[in-house]
Order: structure tokens, then C-alpha cells, then sequence
């Protein structure tokens, strides 16, 4: 089982829903692997969007990939969906570089840099309008897996699982977790708001307004207004998700999907996280041990590890029957049809 | 039977889509009643989407109406939409002003004055990415119905219908249709483009870049991608969209519904376009000459007619069993709740 547990329902009209969002956070150095540089993390949704839905990141001049040269882990997401032909939809929750492919608008603005104590201003307008598109999408689909694209997420959520009072430790795309970096700017972030460790736990809009992104008051509307089973798919910024969802007190049948990479990752807590708040969660392995491809085996090593949905991508194929190499030589197959034909 | 002919057909998982749009055209003096003044039709298709979701038109001050007082169309379509849970996505073509409410992005930009001959610069785009959109949705559903709402749409309808080689005659939202203006607009506009009556049969695409708004690419675009049972909701200005289907020899399972009063109207020739292009129509009358309300009533003086997919709206609510006397009692509530709350 290269999914587990299995995922053993079998719905009749799944989707996909990505979010993206920007937020000044990931332009804090060393602090975000989601692209080259830190300003080219403006463009990373877009371009995992794109490549997702058309094979190709419009807006980079090559697909996004972190600095040590790992591909992003758009390319599984994109496999999942070539597989299985799950539909796609794209929000956009707050983003400085909008993808050249459809996507829904939910009027969110870009998340600030949460050192200021100011990360989403408008976090109860985000949460309220994706209820309100969860309401009908919902009216459509019988499980809905929901990823996200948010460089410098994962300081975010660590800003918020500490203000709700959660030791969550978060995962990085980084191998080398650059855990004080994170610590430090969700301290100078806390300090600024006037907010301390767990002194936000009945107040998690607030959490995401001072310390969060744009992509949770996102997930957690979707997950209010859906009404369906529901599938965050991500690592720790989902788990901060999850944290939100248990402080409203929402009552939905929702669980989390991750890869391996961010379920066994020592320097998070992912399981332990999961446990506490109460949620089932998945874990995925891709089998990149065996790939051909250089970029894919890097993962095994701690780079990337999640991201673009792509825990949820890979449970959703296997729910939908395909196997771990079915997968992973389709994972294959798009990064080559991808990234040797930008250098072509 | 107030839907004729009456839909006899049930889908499980019907949907709504709203296609939103602005064209330069609109502001020629004259030429739309979709708004109180030519410069506020600007504010009328994103004062229409809230309106149907919300039932507030939270960007205009008070509800678009024609300049007589008759209430815009989106009441009825609201109607339809609560009476029948079906829900209902927006989808800006080509935007001045956004709607503050989640709606899908194409990446269009708003139409050009056609006068010019330069009516929608990236019509290909708009097409492509509105059929990237309608294959996604289109694994979720099983019959979609497509409404739009852009003012001064029948002026272009009549453009691109003319350059295709038809003898479109279009109706108007005004009771008196100002059948003079339209024709001397569409004339200088193809004087400037340099095209004659069917000079364009053969390139429908060009038709709208030089005459159209971007509603008809995102409409023909979307029927194209989406696959399924799909209804366009309107009068002419979904007449030209058909006109633009059969002219790219798309082979969809396409019908158009529309109200008695554009179907009935002496100055347009909806029937006749319908039967020459080979397309099934349905006709709604939602029997306002025993409403109650005085703006509704005026529609059977000629007033407003269609839009926002209201014909559409009753063809839905009619296939989900829905009797004219439940949908007329609704539309008056919600005519009430929304205008007169207004004003208290």
C-alpha cells in the first residue's frame, strides 16, 4: 500500500481544488526553498497552477524548482490528474502574479510579512467568499481534495498553530529545516501583534490576521461551505488549517493527506499534530528511491518533501486504483515532457 | 405550460453559469437600457452576479434597473436559483469593475468600442481559456445553463451576426428598440474593420475581434470544452453565440431558452434565427401581467425583456418542476426584499 491507510470510498464526481496565495513572509531570506530566489516565489502559484493544468509554467521561464535543482512538486499533482482526470480548479486567495490559466477570484489581497504582526488583513472576507464558492462547488462534487501553493507557508503556520497554542513543528522544502530563522520571525511576529503562545486559541481568524497567509481563511471556508467529504492535502500548513477548522468549531468530514517526506519528517510533528487535533490522516509515498530522474530522487532526501496538493494528488490516485509505479513513471513522464522540452 | 417547449429532461447535478462582461460599446448614448446611465453600465454585470448569490447588489447603491424603474432581469434568475438549489458560478469575460463575490477569471479584458472595428483584441484567448474551464466543470455536471450579463451586448450581437452573413435582427432592453443607433454603430464599425455583410462567414474569431464583446468567446469557448447538455440562457445576444458555434462547425449538444418577450418580439427575429441556424429554443413566460409588482409588469410593456439568463432561469426551474404562479410569487419576494429594503 503506497497509500496509508487505503483510501477505501470511491466517489463518483472528485475534485481538485488548489489554492494559491503569495505572502510577504517567503521574501524573508533562507526562509522559502519555493523558488530560485526569494522574489521569484511571487510567480510559484501561478506557475504550479499552469503547469498542473497545461504541461507548461507560463509565467517562469523554466518550471519552478528550488534552488538545489529538485522540480516542483506541481509535476506530481499534474501526473494525478493526467491519471486519474480528476478536474482542477484554481483559487486565488491573495496573489501578487495571477496564473494565465482560469481561476477563481475570491477578492483576497496578498498576505503581508508576518514580523509586522499584520499578515492578512481581510481574513474574515477570504473565509466568508470561499464559503460562499463551497457552497455551490459543493453542490457538484462528492469529495473534494483541496492543496495549496503558498511559498513561506509553513512560517505561517507556524505562527498561527502557536497563537491557537499548538507546539506544531512545521516541515520545510528545505533538507536543512531553518527552524531558528522560522522561530525568530514568528516571535518578532507574535511580539508586534501583542499576541503570546496560545493566547489566540478562541480567536483563530484573529491568529490568521496577525500571523497567517491568505491560503487558511481559503481552506477553512472552503471546508465550511463544501458540506461534502473533504480532503485537505498538504503537510503542516494543512495541519495549521486543521488547528483553525477544531477552534471554530466546525463539524465536517474532513481528513489530511501528506507525502511520506512530511509525515516522517523529524524535525516536524506532523502525526503527533494530527493525532491531538483529532483528524485522519494520510500519508503517501511515491517510490522515488527507484526513479530514473535525478530531481525526484532529491526528494527522498529531504528536498520539496509537499506542496501544489501533491500528497492529496497521489491519494486520490490511489483511491482511483492506480499503482505507486503507474504513478511515479507518470511523474517521470511529465518532468521529462516538461523540463527537457524548456531546454530543448 | 409556461416553458415552451417544456424541458423534458432531468439532470442530477445541473449548474449555472453566468458569463460577465463590459464593451466601450455600452457607453454610446442610447444604445442600453442595463443601467441607469451609460457610464453605471460599467457597475451593471458585477451588481447583477451579487445580486443572484446574495440577493444585495453590494456594488451599486441601490439595484440596476433601466432607466423607467423596471428591476434587472437578475431577480428573476435569483428566483430560479433559490426555488431550485441549482448553483451558480460567474465568470468575468472582461471586466471594468469586478463583482465582490468569488467569481472565475479567463485573464479577458473588457471589449472595445466596436465603432472602431477593434472589439475584442484577444478573442482566441478568452475562447481557449474559457474551454479549459469547461472541460473541468464539465466532468461535474450533466447540463449547464449559461446566462450573461453585458450591456450594450445586443448592439454587438447584431455586428457579429452581420458579419457572418445573417440577418440578425436583435432586441433591446428598452420597450422602444433603437433599431437606428444599432445599425449605424455596426455600420461604422465594419466600415473601419473593412469587412461586408458574410465577409467573415468562414471566421467567426475575427467576427468577434472586429464586432463582438468578450462574452462570445467565453460562451462558444465554454460550450466547446464542457461536453455536456448545455442551454445558452438569453435572447439574440446568445443567438450571435450560436451563430458563432455553427460557423466553427462545433458539434455540441446545444438548445437556447430565452423569455416570451424577446421570442415574441416584432422588431427581433429570434425565432426565425433559431430555426435557420438549426438550433432547438425554449421560450419562458413568467406571467408578470397578474404580478403585483409594478416593475414587473412593465416587462410586458417591452421593458428590459431578458438577461442575466432569467429565460434560462425559468427553463431551469420549469425542468425542476417548478409551477409559473411559484416562480412569479418568488420573483416578487425577492423584488421586495431586495429593493425595498433599499430604500428603508
Amino acid at each position: 500500500m503506497w497509500v496509508d491507510p487505503f483510501p477505501d470510498f470511491n466517489p463518483v464526481k472528485p475534485l481538485f481544488i488548489c489554492i494559491l496565495a503569495n505572502t510577504e513572509t517567503a521574501k524573508i531570506p533562507n526562509i522559502s526553498a519555493a523558488g530560485k530566489s526569494p522574489e521569484l516565489t511571487d510567480y510559484t502559484p501561478a506557475a504550479d497552477a499552469e503547469l498542473v493544468e497545461t504541461g507548461n509554467a507560463i509565467s517562469l521561464k523554466e518550471p519552478a524548482m528550488c534552488p538545489s535543482g529538485a522540480p516542483t512538486p506541481a509535476i506530481l499533482t499534474r501526473a494525478a490528474v493526467l491519471l486519474t482526470g480528476i478536474p482542477c480548479i484554481y483559487v486565488d486567495a491573495g496573489l501578487n502574479v495571477k496564473p494565465k490559466v482560469p481561476f477563481v477570484d475570491l477578492n483576497g489581497s496578498p498576505g503581508g510579512d508576518i514580523r509586522t504582526g499584520k499578515a492578512v488583513v481581510d481574513a474574515a472576507g477570504i473565509y466568508e467568499s470561499a464559503r460562499m464558492f463551497g457552497k455551490s462547488i459543493g453542490k457538484l462534487s462528492d469529495c473534494v481534495i483541496i492543496g495549496e501553493s503558498v511559498p513561506g507557508g509553513t512560517t505561517t503556520a507556524l505562527g498561527v498553530m502557536r497563537a491557537l497554542g499548538y507546539d506544531g513543528r512545521v516541515s520545510s522544502s528545505f533538507p536543512d529545516n531553518p527552524v531558528g530563522i522560522k522561530d525568530a520571525v514568528v516571535n518578532e511576529g507574535m511580539n508586534n501583534a501583542g499576541i503570546s503562545f496560545g493566547s489566540l486559541e478562541n480567536d483563530p481568524m484573529r491568529a490568521v490576521q496577525c500571523l497567517g497567509d491568505p491560503m487558511m481563511p481559503a481552506a477553512a471556508g472552503l471546508v465550511d461551505g463544501l458540506g461534502v467529504k473533504t480532503v485537505l492535502a498538504g503537510g503542516t500548513q494543512m495541519v495549521s488549517v486543521l488547528s483553525i477548522i477544531k477552534a471554530l468549531g466546525l463539524k465536517r468530514d474532513v481528513s489530511i493527506a501528506t507525502t511520506r517526506y512530511v509525515a516522517d519528517d523529524p524535525t516536524a510533528n506532523f502525526r503527533e499534530m494530527t493525532d491531538k487535533l483529532g483528524f485522519r490522516a494520510y500519508a503517501a509515498d511515491p517510490g522515488f528511491g527507484t526513479s530514473r530522474v535525478k530531481g525526484l530522487k532529491m526528494y527522498e532526501k529531504g528536498d520539496v518533501k509537499e506542496g501544489v496538493g501533491a500528497g492529496g494528488a497521489m491519494f486520490a490516485a490511489a483511491m482511483m486504483g492506480i499503482s505507486q509505479k503507474e504513478f511515479r513513471e507518470k511523474v517521470e513522464e511529465v518532468y521529462e515532457s516538461t523540463f527537457l522540452n524548456k531546454n530543448a
